[in-house]
């Protein structure tokens, strides 16, 4: 029998699903997973998800850079926040990063609680990548998509949506939210950028006045060739 | 500011919303609240929606007709199963039943718990008369999609952005899950039938070998002019 690929919409709808021995894809396109590829790119040595700000701010002393967001935030005194544009700063280089994030991190401890074998950071920018690396792992996969707290968002199921659409000859499909999403996709696919900014996330991000153009960015395609992946408690990335 | 119009696609994720004092409208096309919108066009008298069949089977000695689903089948020693056909049959007229299914009677009971100011039985059926309902209420509301087993399925989902796109204009629209249920809605309901038939909860139905084609007449539009919505512990329709 073929592998499956299915679509979770939200962490909270996780347990509905048997995870052990399946490939997870962790996505949190606004904006830590985004970001996650980004810090690689950049050249970050390893990447702890921890799960309170207040957890992450322990390893200062461990020489690590320290990275907290809240509702789209940065918090006071922390190194870092969660816009890829920070990631792209050259002084992360060589350094480790212990990060938490209001959705993403949450869902990345998830997956490791109920046993997935593997544990992917999935982005647009490095779609590509990673469906190659769906084809070389040949598991079933789940594309766990990180929402807002706990809820249904736009962009990660977008994004799930270009996944299934890109791998789905090489998996059985038997999934509706799989089926939606790819659906989504098609639909919105001409118009992506307009689309998400409609989304409630990025609503959130032009009350926030946030300057520089995140929304842009965390939706262009392949410009990373890495495939971040949980190993132990880090992510790592070993290309 | 305007009431807002929000879905939610499985019972699952009702809790991260407020419902309080916000109308519900409980969706489970295949085939709970389509069936229930049949019975009382044939003239049920009222409809107590239990939660399992133990408890449904009390409800005999009171003269109750005793209706009882799991898994797309109907239960052995109960009157009535879940097909739409089966409440079209006239003996039911004048009858209170007793009603339990795998995924709608739950919707139902969660949403009282959260203590929703009405709670209204939605299906392709009623559409037109619910949308007129909504209008005639003006409070917020919440599309709540019965799901299948607390997850995600595609007709509950396709039903939701029909009403979205069909009352969108009457409500303030800022829930993602509400902006992709009618895109999907609008891509794909030309071709309703067949997406439905692709879906995971109808392909159960046809390995089931179900002899009346439920899907196709669960699709049909505005042949119930009447909306049942709940009062105390019953379900009743009051046109």
């Amino acid at each position: 029998m073929a592998n499956s690929i299915e679509v979770v919409y939200t962490p909270a709808l996780l347990p509905m699903h048997e995870v052990k021995g399946k490939t997870v894809v962790v996505i949190d396109i606004l904006r830590a997973t985004t970001s996650i590829c980004v810090a690689f790119q950049t050249g970050a040595a390893k990447i702890l998800p921890v799960a309170t700000p207040e957890e992450c701010r322990v390893f200062k002393e461990f020489d690590f850079l320290c990275a907290a967001e809240r509702n789209a935030l940065k918090l006071d005194g922390f190194d870092l926040g969660n816009s890829p544009f920070e990631y792209q700063n050259p002084l992360i280089a060589g350094r480790n990063i212990a990060l938490t994030t209001t959705n993403g991190t949450k869902a990345i401890k998830m997956a490791k609680e109920l046993q997935a074998s593997n544990i992917l950071i999935g982005s647009f920018l490095n779609l590509s990548a990673l469906c190659d690396k769906l084809s070389t792992l040949a598991e079933s996969v789940i594309l766990l998509c990180a929402g807002w707290k706990d809820r249904f968002n736009l962009e990660d199921t977008l994004f799930a949506g270009a996944m299934v659409n890109e791998s789905a000859s090489a998996f059985q499909l038997d999934c509706d939210a799989a089926l939606a999403a790819r659906e989504l996709y098609v639909s919105m696919q001409d118009n992506l950028e307009q689309w998400v900014r409609q989304s409630s996330h990025a609503k959130r991000f032009q009350l926030l006045h946030l300057q520089t153009d995140d929304v842009a960015f965390c939706l262009q395609r392949n410009t990373v060739k890495l495939v971040p992946m949980l190993q132990g408690e880090y992510i790592v990335c070993k290309q």
